[in-house]
This record gives structure tokens, C-alpha cells and sequence, in this order.
């Protein structure tokens, strides 16, 4: 018998969802340390895992793990949620840009004054996206941004070919990569590596890009993007997360005429759709076979 | 020898791009009276047609050509552009849906506040939206909306089954495809048929929809939005046409908090653009093949 501790915001869901489903061979218990398998939010299960002394396999809710990678304990497997996150970061991405791009808000003040006043806009074709991360999520993005008609390049480690990007760039190229693009889009997992990768040297290369950070906080130097902002290298950036979440009240990012912040909310686990994961990689785990979407401790995502 | 006559916000742009490109046997006349080909903005021309007297071929710079077709005269071919819009409407849509759905105008009031606050959202995955208008126009908006994993119908005079639509509706059957409808964008032309389609009892039928009117003002009756927005079967509009442009003052569109005006910018002529078109339908007119995107007098599109 396999026995499964569940930690999340949605922890009445995914009990529901269990008793629904009747998972061969699978029992719920309150204890994680009885517990083989646990499904859990990172930031949640972190500070119990000293005492999952049974733990085989833990099931991630979210796709950023860092919260579970900055423990010590990798005794165990570990494998986040993916594929399901990309439509919501598409999403959140295209609602921001189009909302500037088109001018909404100005239209929305002009109605309250009954102001009828066309503004010159420009399609998005033939614009340029650079999404740093080629994984699921940023691939999925790159599918959106091309059917609006953009150019889209991807940054990797590898900077190997990969479907559906035009090109792209290795880590090591990134100065040059930010260079020509209109928009930047960070889909990047927080590691050693990406700490700080966008600083005010880095962003300093930007020609009035406008940046998404849809990844991790950390990946982000948020003085070097202050920097970036009142020089212009810049122009917008539309963050969803940060160093320290929530954001403090005195942090200078909310009434920065030129960042839009959102409260971690450019994709959300919702525990049907994770539920569906865990349950596959469940009859994977009850069958022996290789689980899906599996971390690797070393690189961290 | 072709003698065109040029009449747009946009004459200068193209009489440069007619310059440039030196197409065979047409030269700019500065006279209606004397022009076989007229290239113009509807709006601006149909006063002037009744001295077009040796008119051949009018080359409508916008997609919707009510304006010329109100007027009298009728023996000559009247083109349209086609299949440039289709991506700006695609644009102007999702923008405002993504802008509604993910609830950014909240965030930017958060912002203000500085409040770290999230609010649940459902993704565009599996809402169903309506395209009144399966032309070019429409058709793009459908494969934009299908790419966010929506259902998409349409709704056309005969109804039959076009790609990429899911379904398509005949225009009989609109009451049945509004009461299904998350989402409904009027992409239609203004003719006699299409005259207060959407009136407040056709509206009646919706359930809490979003409602789009990106085609032509007529085809709505404001007074029968006003009912069903108060209601509630239409949750919010999206107007970018009106039966008189500009809108009013005084409309009570301004101040309607479940409206958002936007001043016929949905889709614009970009010039570069509609002479692409026209320089191809002249090619076609100069070897004696048939002109692209006639529009029938009868239908009105």
C-alpha cells in the first residue's frame, strides 16, 4: 500500500479528487512522515521535509520547485506539473502586451472624459518576443506570439534548435539577444545559474523592450531594473514575481510609473488540472514505469 | 492609359507609394471626373460619386463599405480589403478579453494601494465563443481564439459548415447560438439584413455574455444593449462602432460601467497595407484577370 500526504491551499480539493478517483493501491494519511508519496505546494511541504523519512516520490503542485530545492533532503524523486501552465502564462503575457500595444488604458480615462481620439498604434507582426526558458511553458508562448505574427527567439543553456522558436541563443549570448528584441519574456526557473541573469548590465543592452518576469523573482535584479527603466533601456516591465513575495508595502516597484505588478498570479495550479498529472504519474509509479517531468536536483528544474 | 483618383486621410502616403512603384499605364488625376479607377476611404468618396462619371472600378480602402453602397450609383466594380483586418481584430479582442478575464484593471487599482491581493480567474480554455461573420475577418479571430483553447461557432447566412470553425450557425438560428455563448463578437457588415440583428430581444437570450461589436454600428441597437446589459444576460461590451461616429458626448455608452467605448480603432488601414492590395488588384485589372474582394451591391459585402 502506497500512502499519500497532501499539503496545498487546495488540500480539501485533491482529497475530494482522491476519494473520486480511487488510485489502486493508494491511501491518504495525515503524518508525513508515513507517507511514501507526497503531493504538495513547495513553499508549504518545505519546512516538514526533515521529517519525511519515508518520502519516495514528492509530487510538486507548481512547476517552480525552488522552495523544495533549497533543502538539503534529495533522498527522494521529485517531479513538478508542466504543460499545463503555458495557456495561463500565454495569457497573461498577451492581455499585458495588448493592453499596452493597443492603448486600452488611455482609451478607458478618455471614456470617462467622453473623449473620442484615435491613437496610432502598431500590429503586433513583425515585432520581436525573446523568451528566455525553451521548456514547456516558454514553448507554449512561442506558439501564441506566432500566431499574433511575431518574430520569436528563445535563450537555453544549450542555445540548441528547438521547435516552434526561429532561433535560439545560448545563456552566453544573452547581452546580444536582448539587444533586438521589442519584448523580452522570462519563463526561467531560479537556480545558482539564473540568479541575477537580468541585472542593470544585462538589461542595460535592452533598446525600450518591454519585459515580462512570469519566471522567479530571483532571476531578476530589481535595482538593475530601476536602473534600466529610468534610462530607458526598458520601457514597461510587467512583473508577476519577486525576490520576496508578497511585496512589501514600501517596495519602490508599486508606484513606479513604469512597472505593472500582479500578485504571483500569471498561472495558478488548478488542482483539477494537477490532480490529472499526479494521477497519471500515479499508474506510471503503480506500474513501475519512469515518472513524468522528473527535477533534476543539480541543474534545479 | 489608367487614371487613378486618390481620396483618404492617408492621400499622401499613397501617392508616394504610387511613385514608387510606377505601376504600368496608371497615372494620379487630381479629378474625379476624369478617373476609370478611384481609390478611396468610403466615408470621404460617397459625396463625390454622383460626378464620378467615368468611373470603372472603385478600390475601397476600408473593409466595410456601407457609405459608398448607401449611395445610388452602382455601374462599376467596387473592391474591398480583405485579410489585413483579421489580425488587428484578433489583437483589439483578446486584448480587452485577457484584459477582463485576468482581471487586470483590479491589479492596476491594487497597484495604486499597494495591495497584494489575488483573485481567482478561469483560463479561455473551454469557453465557447460566437463569431457573427465567417469571413476573413472572422475567420482569423476564430483560429486566434482556437490557439486559447476555446470552442469557436460562427454565424453566416446559410449556416454551412466552414473551416476554422467548430459550428456554424445560419443567421435563423441566432437566438439558439446567443444563449450559448461565453463570448460573442460581431464581425458583421451593415446591410438591410444585418440591421439591429442584435436588438433586445435577440440579446435577451444571452447568458452573462461578453459582448464585442467590431464590425458595424447598425447591426446593434444601443437601446436594446442598454436592456440587456441592465438586465444582466450581456455581462459587459466592447464597442468600437456606433450607428453615428463619433459617438456623442452625451451617449449614455460613456458613463455605462458595464461599457467600454473605443473610437473605431479596432482594425485601421494601414496604408502600406491596403496598397499591397490594391497594387495587385491593378496588376490583375491591367492583364485582364479578375479583380479580388468584389463586393456585391445586393448582399452589401
Amino acid at each position: 500500500m502506497n500512502r499519500v500526504f497532501i499539503l496545498s491551499d487546495h488540500s480539501k480539493r485533491y482529497r475530494e479528487l482522491l476519494n473520486k478517483h480511487a488510485l489502486p493501491q493508494l491511501q491518504p494519511c495525515d503524518d508525513i512522515r508515513d507517507a511514501n508519496i507526497v503531493l504538495a505546494d513547495p513553499p508549504k511541504v518545505a519546512s516538514l521535509l526533515h521529517s519525511a523519512s519515508s518520502l519516495e516520490w514528492l509530487q510538486s503542485t507548481f512547476a517552480g520547485c525552488d522552495a523544495v530545492l533549497a533543502h538539503t533532503k534529495r533522498d527522494y524523486t521529485l517531479t513538478n506539473v508542466r504543460g499545463i501552465f503555458g495557456p495561463l502564462i500565454a495569457e497573461y503575457v498577451l492581455g499585458h502586451l495588448l493592453n499596452h500595444t493597443r492603448h486600452l488604458a488611455i482609451y478607458r480615462k478618455q471614456q470617462q472624459q467622453a473623449e473620442w481620439q484615435p491613437h496610432a498604434y502598431s500590429s503586433l507582426a513583425g515585432k520581436h518576443m525573446l523568451i528566455l526558458g525553451t521548456g514547456s511553458i516558454g514553448s507554449h508562448l512561442a506558439e501564441t506570439a506566432k500566431l499574433f505574427g511575431m518574430t520569436v527567439s528563445g535563450l537555453s543553456r544549450s542555445g540548441n534548435p528547438t521547435a516552434p522558436f526561429d532561433t535560439v541563443y545560448a545563456t552566453s549570448a544573452l547581452d546580444s539577444a536582448l539587444a533586438q528584441a521589442d519584448v523580452v519574456v522570462s519563463t526561467l526557473p531560479y537556480t545558482p545559474e539564473t540568479h541575477h541573469l537580468l541585472n542593470e548590465e544585462s538589461l542595460g543592452q535592452c533598446q525600450q523592450a518591454l519585459l515580462f518576469n512570469v519566471g522567479r523573482g530571483g532571476v531578476l535584479s530589481e535595482q538593475g531594473l530601476i536602473k534600466a527603466l529610468d534610462d530607458g533601456a526598458v520601457e514597461h516591465a510587467f512583473l508577476d514575481v519577486f525576490a520576496t513575495e508578497p511585496l512589501s508595502e514600501a517596495h519602490p516597484f508599486w508606484d513606479h510609473p513604469k512597472v505593472s505588478v500582479t500578485p504571483h498570479i500569471a498561472a495558478v495550479s488548478f488542482p483539477d488540472d494537477v490532480f490529472a498529472c499526479f494521477r497519471q504519474n500515479y499508474l506510471n509509479w503503480y506500474h513501475d514505469k519512469p515518472l513524468d517531468s522528473i527535477v533534476d536536483f543539480e541543474r534545479g528544474y
